[in-house]
């Protein structure tokens, strides 16, 4: 997604150790035209699938996907990094993240997430896709069906494609960075 | 908003206490059309506000934000209800949650959050107003104005109304709720 890419050249920070800050468009300050401009390419690459609900996981993901979700007129579901004490009946599997260096319980309510559902992930970021495998637990604990894993940006050269690879589910990264670091981006193709 | 009032008495569900759970269209499960019409009110009701940012918090105001951001085309900056390790050069403020029964700190970068910014503050929920009276003290630390606060639901029975109007900030919520339990929701006007 060429206007996606060019607006991380622009404005996105890489530093040494593979770390890429967008937080000035994405995941803190966020463009909203842009958001529904990736709304628009993930229709391109999912609207042809017997979708019915997209989930994504809060926070970054949500406003993609409420994008995508507009679009398609599909409810959205945002898996919750944080288990509530006054949810019942619900889902629940365990993350790690390296960012943060510790084990996280992510959740969904059975009341969202049913046997009948076929859905697309939407999530800002794919590294090491611990939160995607996740959410592929929560999904399949429900009974139902991971169609396709959209990200905005993919670092490449992590683990997560790989890793992902082996669901045997449609992958679709709208920015795949192959090289980091000083200052200095590069994407695949 | 009658529209949003009318969801509310459909699928919301009351309990004694005053709890409003409204996760199948709202805050878990989300309705992008609505929400999308949710944002139009936002503009009918700010457009006319000479604003050029839209802040809101993690996670549940994220949607309705940034489609009012979309439609206004203005930048939308979530607070962070977790303070990142990773994040430099940053304004908290501490908030007590009653859902929660504890105190966190929420967080915004002083990158995205400036002496130049005239805001309006978008969240789901306005009960007891102490999140959105620790995002006003992030907005005042960072030198900025809140030249407006708007919420989809107001427990009107609960103290955040009156606490908020001690700011001088005009106050607009789509859904006053009065009354609340036994499954019945009443509302103001």
């Amino acid at each position: 997604m060429k206007l996606l890419k060019d607006r991380i050249l622009r404005d996105g920070k890489s530093f040494e150790g593979g770390i890429l800050k967008v937080d000035s468009f994405i995941n803190h300050q966020m463009d909203p035209i842009l958001m529904k401009s990736i709304g628009v390419e993930f229709v391109r690459r999912f609207g042809h699938l017997p979708i019915n609900k997209i989930v994504t996981i809060e926070a970054s993901g949500i406003a993609p996907a409420i994008m995508l979700g507009y679009l398609l007129e599909l409810p959205v579901v945002f898996v919750k990094k944080a288990v509530p004490k006054t949810m019942e009946n619900m889902l629940t599997a365990s993350v790690y993240s390296f960012t943060k260096d510790k084990t996280y319980d992510i959740c969904v309510s059975r009341d969202f997430l049913t046997a009948d559902d076929r859905v697309v992930f939407i999530d800002d970021f794919l590294a090491n896709g611990n939160a995607a495998i996740g959410v592929h637990e929560l999904v399949e604990k429900a009974g139902a069906q991971v169609l396709g894993m959209g990200f905005i940006i993919e670092k490449s050269f992590q683990q997560g494609h790989l890793r992902l690879r082996e669901l045997n589910i449609p992958i679709e990264s709208l920015a795949r960075v192959k090289t980091l670091g000083n200052n200095k981006v590069e994407f695949e193709d």
